[in-house]
């Protein structure tokens, strides 16, 4: 795993939205606006639990990453980015090591 | 950002499943089973979505670090991990550079 | 069953407008505001997703009823009832008996 | 509003199971499978959330018929229907009238 790809990769969608949408899907997610790509987020969500529930461990692989993949696009058009919610992530369980204290506070 | 933070993290959550359920908000994930992780999964996506209709952004972030915890959560269950997401994603764009055709693909 | 039952239950979570949040969890639900409904949709909405793969009859039936009783508490909160979305349903199926077609168009 | 609407359109969705997928949306439904309707039945979750947070009322109440409408196509494919979900609702209001401790008791 490259460890910068991440970023790599926020920066590939950040290009996107100079792109034609009739070239690029993640164009014409940014030309269709924030319902649509919300819809696809949710959409992957249920896909990678039906996933789980079916078992098949590719699957789960491969809708986590479509999961992934669309909650970027979604932080790319919000204006934000995998480092903001990586540090946020980071700051949970950062001083104490304890990331369960962190999370459950958060809901 | 810590490049190295998912892989670790994903550790963290790996040693959890020794923890006792008692003392560890993920332990007692784990305990209660596939489906409340699942259940958690999907909540974290719709207050993710809600998070970025309300438009406020300090929400969008906390909500996507819940998904993306809890996601981590749910993999380490299936005995899989962020490198094999992220791998997939890095499969995706690749030879080509192209993440839209890739991600269409699988759609 | 009694057909005028969703009519009577509309009008009883109407009702709930006005009571105290301490002693009615539908009151509870008004109080804490649309967002927190929305989230009881969406996990209702989930938790009968896992039912169907679990494959568990009463589960589904348990976890269908939830759906929609929080989304009949949904449509309360927003000033509608089951009369619109039944009266939506029954425009698109009525006048052809052609509910494909009419279900298809609105996606 | 017809009050035997729901029990018709549920034995229409019954005799469905006998048309031809390439002229029936719902029938394409079954021959494509459990996942896929349980996709469906996720995504006009998702999208009814959206439309409840962008206010507009016609859209709320497409997308929560879009929502039972699928819920009843899944309930078909399981072997059951409405009458199931709606005699498990009554079941929790009935002899109390207190909806709300009955509903808190399933969650």
């Amino acid at each position: 795993m490259n460890s910068q790809f991440l970023a790599e990769l926020a920066s590939e969608l950040e290009q996107r939205k100079s792109a034609n949408a009739a070239d690029s899907y993640v164009a014409s997610l940014y030309k269709r606006g924030t319902d649509t790509i919300l819809q696809k987020v949710g959409e992957e969500a249920i896909e990678t639990i039906i996933a789980v529930k079916s078992g098949v461990k590719q699957d789960i692989i491969s809708e986590t990453a479509d999961l992934w993949f669309h909650t970027l696009v979604m932080l790319a058009e919000q204006g934000l980015g995998p480092a903001d919610v990586l540090a946020e992530l980071e700051r949970r369980v950062g001083t104490s090591g304890h990331d369960e204290k962190a999370s459950r506070q958060s809901n």
